[in-house]
């Protein structure tokens, strides 16, 4: 079962044609495994086992599995919103006059919510190659993003050396950063942008000379960080 | 009993004087003790509970805290090394001619030894206020960086609203690379660092206008992401 199929209703398998009275309880165990699901990814990162997620919703294993059969179908239908809300916000940048203000408002935006809630960066990073519906989502984010990217060297405003790797390098920087507060963690992920996006400008490029060459950080490679 | 002074041997309170023969068994725990302290600090972060170190190590939870009388005291001994390396850094920077050279040669050497080891960012971050030996070190390597910081803003080099709480943030954002191996860890930091370091420039912040303002990001908040 893709995941995309699961996520608007309960899947016909979760009720029997002969007990219609139990579609409500399906509905509720569905809404309390994503619940549960979504808070045990951001405080112990995504390879919390299945059991453990049937356990503190308080289901049996069976009832998650009828529900989500694997682990993957769980984790993108958790991310299915920050997914949603990263291409939007590629797609809002797209249609800005400027592809470097575009560029700009995608790592803003990006950097402060995920200081809002890790999903953004998880949903970005990582590479869900069999959950059909989640993985062509994450592609056209992707896609949009390359554009954008291309078009703000295009204009001479973004350096010619921006690497595909360092918007990763970015969101994961961003889920170091751990913070006494909501606000302090949004003023520490506003900074960093503001400091990286400075080190981006072509125009001053020219000024500081070559970067390192850019690191392999594929997106499997995403143990990720407890929230602050 | 201060982690400086249990440090460097096992203390008297680990052998009765009744029985001499103890004392290389309390030698080897003690090192047990360390070595797990060590790895699953790296794996899980700073409040590990006591009780799992002593049973990773294969000790009793009293023979653990008659070693370590608090969860401060190992965590200080444990890092004993990695703080001793910082200010070493601090202090080699300290001795270039240069300032800017030195506070670059801090950023660049931290952001690599802390892609090899996670505990050189825990041991600069983290305050201990009842450590006492390991706090004195870790002032002096505190106000070692701040000289080098005003050293460099005063020659015209480093951005005066460069902030003490951009050095954590920094290193909190090298904390959140993950990658699949050592070599595209380093090739990560140094990457990180160089970017970092071109925003850090004066010359270049005359161009690029201010800064947000600076976090608030207090060395007791710091979870530490598992190592990569």
């Amino acid at each position: 079962m893709p995941a995309g199929s699961s996520r608007m209703k309960p899947s016909s398998a979760d009720v029997s044609p002969r007990e219609p009275g139990r579609r409500a309880d399906a509905r509720h165990n569905r809404g309390r495994i994503l619940e549960t699901g979504r808070a045990l990814f951001a405080a112990r990162g995504l390879d919390v086992p299945m059991a453990a997620v049937a356990r503190h919703a308080g289901v049996g294993v069976a009832t998650l599995y009828r529900h989500f059969p694997t682990r993957e179908a769980l984790i993108t239908t958790v991310f299915a919103d920050q997914l949603a809300a990263c291409t939007t916000v590629v797609d809002d940048a797209l249609a800005e006059p400027d592809p470097w203000d575009g560029f700009r408002l995608v790592i803003e935006k990006m950097c402060v919510m995920n200081a809002l809630d890790r999903g953004f960066s998880a949903a970005f990073l990582t590479a869900f190659p069999d959950a059909t519906d989640f993985e062509r989502e994450h592609v056209r984010a992707e896609r949009g993003f390359a554009t954008l990217v291309q078009r703000a060297k295009d204009t001479g405003r973004l350096r010619a050396d921006f690497d595909r790797s360092d918007l990763s390098l970015l969101l994961m920087a961003n889920n170091g950063i751990t913070a006494g507060s909501t606000e302090a963690a949004v003023a520490a992920s506003r900074r960093l942008a503001a400091l990286l996006l400075h080190s981006f400008r072509a125009d001053l490029a020219d000024r500081t000379g070559p970067l390192p060459p850019p690191a392999r950080l594929a997106p499997s490679h995403l143990p990720w960080p407890p929230a602050s």
